[in-house]
Order: structure tokens, then sequence, then C-alpha cells
């Protein structure tokens, strides 16, 4: 068992052999699971149909993984270290399903395969496999909370999952096609986040394997003095592993893991022992090895290992080429398997027990599973910040500086649980009230003249949302609670990150041993309406849109118009468990409509008539519907002229909160039924929609419904400049005189009898605009409108 | 004129009082246009109404903007140098419309804005004011190509600009928040892509001014050693620029040009001397100075100057509170604006003289107004790569591999003038023809063993989509023309960047001055229902639908099923102007369905009655639509299956490849009228509408259609995983059986009458499913399919 040779370091040559067999162990497995179909210990001469017909897979980087990996648990052992491993190029599947197999957890959670050769055969088998387990590092993996299809995200998951979790190391392997993604080269500045003390480690592996699919990797291709400054200058010390002769690697991984694991004993115990905190230089490995370390040198007459030709499946036709299949073959000895397995296909004992135990494998980490670890928040009441409404629509709040008074109090009620994260807009959208009770976290250089900033903070400002969302991502993977608040527009910056976890919900939503992890919620707020002076590149209410696309049992929207409502929907937002709240809301000065507990039945029940702002006695000739803050409030100015002009109209006004109650019962599980649905709207009265967003969304939701022929939606239409607020609304035909206009044009009774109020609203619309060229700000008459009738209809 | 003191420096005694003053004037500007509405020049006391009522804009960045601009025109006379300005955060409209006034280009192209004291005060109410102009460095400013509205993108956008613009340097200030985000953080490495013998140069000046919104940034709170490391370690040779008292910061600054422009011009020299071509370490300058600097240093006893309270308006209350207002006035005073401006409200000669003249303006460069440079592309004709199709559906090939080789004619025709980027997917997504005739960019280490890399290579390979998308914006905006080929799902990650580009589209459509550019052409292959192999995580066709919110004037989207129309279709796209064009296209084998003749008939109409697949002799029962090409091989095999099971039902087969025909011609352009939708679709026969991407889509396209309430639309409903062609197809019933059993179920005559046949077809794929789990591909009665039928009906 040992053609490894002692190569001089820290392993005696019984540790070396052993680690290098449990490396071997891994790469065989890896190979078996990209190619074979069955004869799993080549037992009998590979025959052809043994090969898989479709080779899928990815061996380039895998060796290295595994490499990593073996290493890693060697420190585990010999430390009882907590770790997580999180793998960059999460297209490295084959690594971490083989040890997690090699663990055993893999057998304990999925028992049909077991560690046997009928087991090794199904492992084999179902990868990348119909009805197999997907080629990623997918949620199906056990010991994943990333799965690395999308690249760029391991650093901001690895910090989110070492945040408040004081004693665990999250390792991070990130891919050198990786590091050149933009998210991830920010990623690195995640240390100026992470706290000594209170926080975990985060161990970033940068893998320089040298290649991506196609090309080199930059980082591979500049000299070392620039790479060791530019980790440097990340502020991280980085050792350098480089090499390729497995002895020679092994002593130097290990001794480099000693000195990386004594360096963290030492940071951890200096800013433990009140040797005060400062941001330390935290280390790193960089390791320089070839891609597809050990795998064929050359295939076809061409160089595969150390070349990007060694990234996906590096013998293609292995099936049905007698002498690619006979390379396989040698290949797949080359790793020795009857060493590693005895005759029933057992891992040999020597090399299993060099694997942790329980819960401290790093494949069965609990923190992995972040549903096991989850503390039920704390949640103050937020009837206590209820904000006093005496009559619909007369006062005036910022409803976001209310939600923030109660979300101070959430912060303090769940010092180590919580976290609200922002791309430096907390304070611009008026949570400010948070920093009463902490501080922004920042681990960087701090002046006398610094503001509520500390080492201790539990808001994390980082001009990136890609850091916010995978920081909250990795937080709540690891069983915790959080909360982003964002500008509207600028939250499609992570679009494709909401994709990939919305599919990691849906996908663990059908994984028994995976428990449900608190939901991920937003608050979007500096929304498109009243971005009225940053102009129109601020003006984008699309989330909502992209969010549709994905499975209604993960996602969820609301509109809350005003304070009471916001604060009911955060409460529900924050109780809940693997969804993806969405819930934008004003930050601005705006009218508030329902008391407390007129706002809790309204958010109850998702969607409802106002009342007072009704006087249809169940018979309405129009419906004035809306959803989202400012479109509320053009509808009750319309409908107040209504009243005004048209008193015999019969008007109903129905709030949506919950846009996914517009939907079909079947289509989403909030959703109305036909009959309720026709009685809130009607089966056959106009109804008028005012929408925050882009109005094609309102028939999207309803184009089943029987009135939806009905339906005249307004919302934005994509115009926007740096304007007034009044006019946003003009220019989108979503203005209260517009409304009226749209009433006018839809209810048949009306049209050509209104021709003159009509064209007194045309000529309100040019007014206004008038006066905003003249004034540079909106008529007083329209920007402090409030509800002129009461709560009488 | 010399409040301003020499200090040690080159500059003399009038030069220094002639920046300083220049310097002087661009702030007073500033202030102006964030402040009043009349009184410019402040001859009479400033009084309340003068004041903007609301005050908009930001002011922190802006002097520091001002201090580069007015640095960089020293450099531009001194050495005729062409260049342009980028100014990363955006914000800072006022400074950059303050210089282009003051090189007069925005009274040239803005008459009313004239160089009197009646144009100061127009320029000053304009901004940020109702009907005048935003607050960003927006499409309306002159020399403006970054309207840096969302923070990160500018290292990518000037080095895009710099692409074959050998002449050229593009100055680039880097907000030091700005560069907290991903895309910023990775845009460093654009050095590795800029060959210094043919491209331009980039000239970052990373600009610290210490703050963000609410924040410090995280680079104002390293060390200068990390600092200056990092800027090392990204390839950069960093100049400091640090302190606060101007006449010392103009020496320091004028030397560190000198310096800078002289390092730029060896480096040229030596690039372009056959000193043979090697990465040099281009200089940047990262300028250290107070947020706010020169404005109020404290406003009600907080501290502004040099904090982050100075990012917007310094002095809220100045309209209402008379304290504010004199310290206003005391800001403005500041500057000395008799100095600066005569009795007429012009700016005094010797100061406007230092402004450059001509074209040699930043406001002015026609590179910046990119349209005026582009030349038409030299287009191989396509019809000479036709691929034969002897008869429909018949022969296989891989459509994107013929795309690539006319796309490398198209490289070889336009040798600087075009460019492809993509992040590593080139090859992969099957283009690799175009390394027959170029390399991929690469101007870090080459190896021996390289293939296809090069100094010279039109092919821009970086794992980063956001890198790909700011470079190809930045090479288009300057007037030149490309195309970004990505993954499908992964296009997601760029949705933000084309958000503001479409906005920077459609704004352009009405700025007289701005000449339309050529269209930014999205490739995406890999898509949705071939990736099959990586899994569901690289599963989404969205992004068309992200693409649908943005104005129908500057978008479009296409599908073409197969090589001929591909190559049609590109063409087109290639030609076209001030578009977003995105084309989904399959690279793997696929089935080949027109002759060229008929692609470009098909592709000119956008949508086409396929008469060899239709048996309805102008009155169906029923019609089949698909759009994409895997749907039309759906489509295609179930019109197989009812010509062979129910001869008698008369089966209408309609494709689709111009998404945008199916939308009313009042909603875009490309619309089709009602009749010609009935015509085609019939106005009461069920249509069965097999589409590439999710179903809402075309319920959203077609929900005023009068047929929609007889719409039946499969595509893509979320579910996948790591499985077969054919089974992600039918995970998502977008399989030819389930629509024949969709057929089945929605004409009326069948229904009851066909029992036996819908069983028949849900036992096939009961039996399909079972294959793949048995042998793990697809029975080859499916996927080596092809049309029986010939082209008789
Ligand atoms: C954001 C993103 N863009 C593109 C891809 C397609 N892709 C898959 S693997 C890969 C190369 C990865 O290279 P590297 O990070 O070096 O990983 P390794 O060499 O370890 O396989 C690419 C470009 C992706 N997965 N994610
Ligand atoms: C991607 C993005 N996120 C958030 C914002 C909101 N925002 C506007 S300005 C700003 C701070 C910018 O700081 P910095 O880059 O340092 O600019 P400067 O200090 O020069 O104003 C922020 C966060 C934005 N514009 N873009
Ligand atoms: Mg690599
Ligand atoms: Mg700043």
């Amino acid at each position: 068992m040992t053609a490894v040779q002692t190569r001089s370091g820290p392993l005696d040559e019984a540790e070396l052999a052993g680690l290098d067999a449990y490396w071997r162990a891994s790469n065989y497995l890896a190979v078996g699971q990209i190619y074979l179909m069955t004869n799993p210990l080549l037992r009998e001469p590979l025959a052809a149909e043994q090969v898989k017909p479709r080779l899928l897979g990815h061996w380039g980087t895998t060796p290295g993984l595994n490499f990593c990996y073996t290493h890693l648990n060697r420190i585990i052992r010999q430390r009882e270290q907590k770790m997580i491993f999180l793998c960059g190029p999460g297209h490295g599947g084959p690594a971490v399903v083989a040890q997690s197999y090699l663990e055993g957890t893999y057998s304990e959670l999925m028992p049909h395969i077991g560690r046997d050769e009928a087991g090794l055969a199904a492992l084999f088998r179902q990868f990348s496999f119909p009805g197999g387990i997907p080629s990623h590092a997918a949620p199906e993996v056990p010991g994943s909370i990333h799965e690395g299809g999308e690249l760029g995200y391991v650093l901001s998951h690895a910090h989110g999952a070492a945040f408040d979790n004081p004693d665990l190391v999250v390792a991070a392997v990130v891919g050198d096609g990786e590091a050149e993604t933009g998210p991830l080269a920010t990623g690195w500045h995640g240390n100026k986040f992470l706290n000594p003390a209170t926080d975990g480690v985060v161990l970033p592996i940068l893998h320089l394997n040298g290649y991506k699919i196609d090309n080199p990797a930059i980082l591979a291709r500049i000299p070392d003095h620039e790479l060791v400054a530019l980790l440097n200058g990340y502020g991280w010390h980085a050792h350098l592993v480089a090499g390729d002769d497995p002895a020679t690697m092994h002593q130097l991984m290990a001794a480099t893991l000693d000195a990386v694991f004594d360096e963290i004993a030492t940071i951890r115990h200096d800013a433990r022992n009140g040797a005060g905190i400062e941001r330390p230089a935290w280390p790193m490995i960089v390791l320089r090895t070839p891609k597809g370390w050990t795998g064929p040198v050359e295939v076809d007459g061409k160089q595969v290992e150390g070349s990007y030709r060694a990234h996906q499946v590096p013998i293609p036709n292995a099936r049905t080429d007698e002498k690619h299949r006979q390379q396989l073959e040698e290949w797949l000895l080359s790793y020795r398997p009857e060493e590693l397995f005895d005759g029933e296909g057992r891992l040999r004992r020597a090399i299993a027990e060099l694997a942790p135990r329980g819960q401290i494998r790093m494949s069965a980490s609990p923190h992995a599973n972040g549903g096991l670890l989850l503390r039920e928040l704390r949640l103050p009441d937020f009837r206590d910040h209820a904000l006093p409404v005496p009559s619909p629509a007369t006062t005036t709040a910022e409803s976001t500086r209310v939600l923030g008074g109660w979300l101070r109090d959430v912060i303090a009620a769940n010092p180590d649980n919580f976290r609200l994260f922002g791309p430096d807009e907390t304070a611009s959208n008026r949570l400010s009230a948070v920093y009463e009770t902490t501080d922004k976290d920042w681990q960087a250089a701090l002046y006398p003249s610094d503001d509520r900033l500390g080492p201790n903070g539990r808001v994390v400002e980082v001009l990136s949302e890609h850091q916010c969302q995978g920081f909250l991502e990795g937080y709540l993977l690891t069983g915790r609670h959080g909360l982003f608040d964002c500008y509207e527009a600028f939250i499609h910056i992570v679009d494709s990150m909401f994709n990939q976890h919305a599919k990691w919900l849906k996908t663990t939503l059908s994984i028994p041993w995976r428990q449900p992890v608190s939901s991920l919620n937003y608050l979007l707020s500096s929304h498109v309406w009243r971005q009225d002076h940053n102009g129109f590149s601020h003006q984008d209410p699309g989330f909502i849109d992209h969010v549709m696309n994905k499975k209604a049992e993960v996602t969820r929207v609301y509109l809350p118009p005003d304070a009471n409502t916001l604060l009911s929907t955060m409460d529900h937002c924050l109780r809940s468990r693997h969804y993806v709240n969405v819930v934008v809301a004003g930050k601005q000065p705006q009218l508030q409509y329902l008391t407390m507990e007129q706002a809790i039945a309204h958010c109850t029940r998702g969607v409802g008539i106002w009342d007072w702002a009704s006087n249809d006695d169940g018979d309405p000739d129009v419906v004035l519907a809306c959803a989202g803050d400012v479109p509320t409030l053009e509808t009750l100015a319309a409908a107040a002229l209504l009243r005004e002009h048209l008193p015999r109209l019969a008007v109903r006004v129905i709030n949506v909160v919950d846009l996914m109650r517009l939907q079909d019962e079947r289509e989403h599980p909030h959703g109305m039924s036909e009959t309720e649905f026709d009685a809130l709207f009607t089966p056959d009265k106009p109804i008028i929609f005012a929408y925050h967003g882009y109005p094609t969304l309102i028939h999207r939701l309803t184009y089943r419904r029987s009135n939806h022929a009905n339906l005249h939606v307004r919302g934005y239409k994509e115009n926007g400049t740096t304007t007034t607020p009044f006019d946003m609304v003009m220019l989108n035909d979503l203005d209260r005189y517009h409304l009226v206009i749209d009433v006018i044009d839809r209810v048949p009774s009306l049209r050509s009898r209104c021709a003159g109020l009509r064209q007194r609203m045309a000529d309100a619309r040019l007014a206004a605009r008038a006066y905003t060229r003249e004034h540079g700000l909106d008529d007083p008459a329209i920007s402090e409108w409030t509800w002129p009738y009461g709560e009488t209809r």
C-alpha cells in the first residue's frame, strides 16, 4: 500500500499512505460515477455495455476537490474542528458525492446506495443518469449548501455561513475560472465583515488548476508576485501549495494546513481573549495543480491532464472505442481499487477510519442542512408599533421608517440569529431606527468620527447586491434568519442569484432529509414611482415579473400600501419558511389608510374591498382595483373625483396586498377560487386596475378569469426621468385624472354622457404638468391631497 | 486671481491659477445646478424663491470629478491627446454637465442654454427639474457613454471603448463605493485583454473620497500597503495623489498626470515599435480627497466635507432656512464667480481658453457619440453558408456550428470593427470555426501548448458575463459592432445591465444629436431544453420575458428553429441599428427544416404556415404552433402522429421565428394586424402552442387576440434536472405525445372518440421514460425520429 514515498513533511509513512489511499478512493469513485453502469470494482474486464452511453460529468476539477476534502478531514479529526465544505466549481459533483459516500453519510441518508458492491454500482449508475442525481453539488448532495452551477458566489455564501457561527470553519474552494466573475472578485472582501471573536472562519482555497472550459484562467497566468499581491491586497495571507507529485503534495498540503489552522487558532485566541479586535489577515491557500490531475495524460495524441481538455469527460468514446475503453480501464486501475475496497466492495477499514465521525463529518454537518438548527425568531409584537390612523388617507408617514422601529426590536431580541443586509441603502430606505440598537458591521479601519460602525454590528452594508444576497443565502441555508433591503430597480442585479436560490428551495422540498429553512425576505423600497430624483436608470419594477417565473410553491409577492400593512406583512414573512418573499413598499411620506386592526384583517385576506372608499352597495358600475402604495393613492384620489363629479356612479375600491391572490387557486396556493374572484371583481363590470409594476403582469395573473376582457390595467410603461412624483404617474397614465378618464371610457353608460368631465380631467393633467414645469414641484392640491369623505360612504 | 499659492510642482503660477479657476468655475456651476432657480451669478443677495424647492442632486462626488476633468484637459491640450471621460459615479451629473458647458459643447448642441447669464440660469434651472435633464451622466449629457446610475460597470465600459481605438485614452473615474461591486471588482482585469499596440488606453482614477451614501468605502479604509498591493495585483501601476489643499493637489495631480502620460507614451511606443508585446503594467491614479471637497465643512454642527453627509445635498434647507441659505451663498461665493464670469455671464476668456478645442474636447468627442463613427459591417453573403436541406426534417446539423462558419468570415472581413464576446463558452456553443481565422484575445502569459490564444484575437472570452456585456456595450457605444454568445440561463446575470442599456437606447432615440449605434446582439445557446446534462441550475428561459418589459422600439426576440433560419436571422440582426436583439438557438445536432430560400422567406415574414407539415387545406380543425427549435421538433413529431392516427384531422402547423409578430401591431412595430393573426391562427379553432420558454409569455403577447380563449400553451414550467433531452420535454408536458393528448382534449370532435389514442399516447410517455431509466438515453425511435412524409401533404 505504499507506492507513495515519504517526502519530507509532517506526515509519517502510514499517514501519508492513508491520505493517499483515501484520495485515490475518492478519485476512483468519481471516475466510476462519470463512466460506469456496472462492474464497479472492475472485477471483470471492462465491457462496452458497462460504460454509460451518455458520458456527462466534469472530471477536471474533481481530483483537486478531493485532495482538499481529504486533507481537511485530517485537520477535522486532529483538531475536532467543525467544518463545512463549499465547492465553488459545483460541477465537481463527482467529488462531493464520492466524499459523502466515503464518510458513510450517503448510505445513511440513501440506504439504497449501500456500502457494498451493489451500492457502489448504484452510486455510479445514478450519477447524471435519468431518474438519478444531478451532475453538480446540488441540494441532493449531503453536506452541500452551494450547488455552484452558476459560478461566482462561493465566497459570499461562505461568509454568510460563517457569520455568528463562532466555532465553524467554512472551507471554500474557488475555481480559478470562477475567480474571474464579478461576484467572486468582490467576494474576497467578505473578510471586512467577519468578526474573529463572534463569527466563524472562512478558509478560501483558490484552486489554480489553470483552466476553465476552453481557456486558461487569468489568475493562473499572472506572475506569482501579482497573484500574491492581489490576495494580500484583498486582506488575506496566502499560502502557496504547488506541484503535481502526489507524495510531495500531500506533505506540502498537510504542512500548510497545519500552519493555516495554527494561524486561525492564534487569531481566534487573540480575538477572544481581549487582545482587542483588529481585522486579522486570515490565512488562505492557493493550490496550484494540473487540471484533471491523475487522469489520462494524453488522449488521441492530445494533452489532457494539465489542460482545458480535462474539463469534462477526458476519454469521450470509452463505450464505443476499444482503445478508449482500455485507457479508461487503466486509468481506473491506476487508483488500485483492490487496495481500497474489500471483496464485498466495502471500503477497507483502515481507510474508512480516516473519515471523521458523526456530525463532524462535513457531509453530515447540521450547518449544511440549516433547517435542523433553525431556532424560531423571537418576534416582538408588531402591533406595539402600530401607527395610529384616525381616519383613512388623511395622515402621512414614512412606512418603512415605522417598520424600522420594529426591525430594531427584532434585532435586539435576536442578537445572534438575525441580520439585515443592504447595499449602503438601509438609512436611505429609512430603516435607520435599527441603529438605535446596533451598528453596521465593520472590521476595517475605524475613525473617531464614525457613526454606528463597529465589529459587532448586525446590519451588513456593502455596496454589492451580490454580496448582500450571497451573505444572506449563506446565513439562511445554515439555519438563521434575515432580510435584504434594496432599491427596487437594482435588485435585478441578483436576478440570477434569486433564480438559483428559488431552484434550491424547490428542489429541497422533495428531499426528505432536508429540513425547511427560513424564507429569503426582500424589502424593495425607493421604488419605481419615487425614484423621481434619480431618474430613469433607477426606475424598474420588473423584479416581481422575474420572481413569478419560479415555482408557486416557493414565491410570494406583497405590496402593502401603508405602514400598518407593511408591519403585518413583514411579521408574516419573517415567520414563514422556505419561501422567497418580495415586499415592495415606499419610504417617502405617504398617506396611511388602515388602523392596525384593519391592516391585519386586510393582510390576512390579502385582498379586500375598502368599504369607506366604495359606494357600490354590492352592485358596482365599475371596480377600481389597486396594488402598491402609489397606485393606491391615485386610485383613492380617482374614487374621490368620481364621487364628487359622478355621485350616482357605484364604485367599488379593491386593494390587493398579496399579489398571488389574483391567480387561480390551481396555479398558486394563495390563489382565489373562481367564485371568490367573481364576487370581488364582478363577472361583468369594467375593472380599472392601478398596478405598481408593468401592467402585463396583472393580465398574466388573471387571463383565465371570466371577467378578464373587462380588465384594464395601468402601471409602469417604461416612461421615466428625473421629475416630480406626480409627473411620474402622469407619464405612465397611472394618475388619478387618467383613471377617471379610464372609467369614463370603460363604463358604457358614461362614455358620451361625460365628455365634459373627461375633458376637465385631461385639462387637469395639462395643468398639473405645467405647474411642475414652472415651480419644480407638484401642485400642493395634488401632493397634499387627502381623502375628503372620512369613513362614511 | 491668485489666492492659490504656487507649491512646488510642474505648474507655474499662471498655469496653477488657470487650473484652479477652471476647477472653481466647474464647481460653481455644479452647485448652481443643484440649488439655483435663477440669480445665477449672485448679483443680488440670494433670496428664498431663487433656491429650488426640491433639491435633488449629488454634490459629494462632484468636486473630485471636476478636478480630474480639469487636469485631464491640461494633458489633452498639451499632448493633443484624444480622450473620453467615463464617470463611474454617474450621479455626479452636475460635474459632467458643468464641464461640457465650460467647453462650449453644451451650448452648441442645446442653443437655448447659451453662454451668458440667461444661459447660466437655464442651465441651473433645468437640472433635475421637471421637463429638464436627469441628475446623472445620462445620455442627455454630451460626452457621456456611461450614465453610471447603476454602479459597477465603468471599467468594463472603458475597456470596451478602448478596444481597436489605438489613439484613444479612456479616462475612467471609479467611485470607491462603486469599487465594492462585483462587476467593478473584476473590471480591473480588463487589462488582460488590452493590446498596447492596437488598442487604446484605459486610465482608471480610483476616487477615494472615503464614503458612499451612508458608510465609509472599503478601499478607503484598508491600509495603503494593502490598497497598493491590490491594485498592483490587478496588474496596474498605481500613482497616489492625496490631500486636500488645492494648490498642493494641483501640483501633485499635474506632476502625476505628466508621469502617467509619459509612461503611457513609453508603453505605446515600445509596443508599436516591435519591442514585442508583453502585458505592461498600465498606470492608474488613486485620488484621495475629501468627499464634498471645497463644500461646506459643517452644517448644523455636523461634519459634512470629508464625510458621507456630503453625498447628496449638503445644505438641505437652503430655501426655507435663512441660515442655510446664507451658508449656501457663502459657499457659492467662495468660488469667486466674479473672477470666473464677466458682466454678461460669459466665462472669462482666459479661463475659456484653457478648454481644448473642437473634437478633442471630451464632451465633443465623436467616440462618445459612436453612431457618428459607425462604419457599415462588411457582411459576407450568408447564403454561401447555406446548409443543404434535401427534404424537411430528415437531416441533422448543429445550427450554431453552421453559424460559426459565417461568423468566421464576418470576423475576417471586419478585422478592427467587430468582436465576439463570450464567457468561456464560444467553443462550447459550437462557434469554434471562428478560430480558423482569429485567436482568443489574451494579454496574459502564453504557454507553448496554448491553442488560438494571442494578443490580436477578435474573440474576447472572460468568465464574467458582466465583463462580456460591459465590454460589448462600450464597444458599441463608441461606434463598433459585436455579438455576445452565452448560455441561456446565465444571461440573467446581466439582466440589470441589459435594463440600463435598453434604457440608454430608448432615451437616445429622442435626443437629436445622438446618432444610432449598432444593435446589441445576443446569441443564447446551450438553452433550457439541452442543458439536460448540467441540470436544473442551467435551465432558465426567462431572459426573453425580462427583455419584453423594455420598450418595443428597442427590443427584438428571435427563435430560429434551424441552421438556415439562424443564418438569415443573424444577418438581419448584425445589419440592424439601435436594438437589442435576442436570438435563441440550439447547439446540439438537430433536425433541419428549411432550405435557404425557404428560410429567408420565413424569417422575412417572421411567422408562417409550414405547408408540408400541414394538411388543412385552408380549414384546420386545430392549429399547432411552435416557436423554438425543440418545440418545433416536438410539434412536427406530434403532427406526424396525428397524420398517422387521425388522418382526417385537418392540422395546420405554424412556426414563429420572430416572437414580436405575435403582438398587436399597436404594441410592437413587428406586430400583426387582427386580420392577419386571425387568418393564420383562425378566429375560433383550438391552438396548441409549443413554446421554448415560460408559457405565460405567449399569453401575454396574445391576450387581446380574438381567439385567445382557445389558445393552449406548453412550455417550460420550471421542471428540470440532469436527464435526457426527451425526458426534459416530458417533464414539462411539451413532448409530442402530450401535444397529441392536448389536441385530443381541445378538439371537441375528438374528445371521447379518441380515448384509445389518448391512452396510447400516455403509455408512450411512460415507455419513453422507462427506456431512459434503463438505458440512460432516449429511445432511438424518439431521438432519431425524422419527418416521414417528405414535402407532400
Ligand atoms: C456564471 C457562469 N458562467 C459560465 C458558466 C459555464 N461554466 C461551467 S464550468 C466553467 C469553467 C469553470 O472554470 P473553473 O472555475 O476554473 O473550474 P474548474 O477548472 O475547477 O473546473 C464555465 C465557464 C457557469 N457555470 N457559470
Ligand atoms: C449597483 C448600485 N447599488 C446601489 C446604488 C445606490 N447608490 C447611489 S450612489 C451610492 C454610493 C456611491 O459611492 P461612491 O461610489 O463612493 O461614489 P461617490 O462617493 O463618488 O459619490 C449608492 C450606494 C447604485 N447607484 N448602484
Ligand atoms: Mg480551473
Ligand atoms: Mg465615494
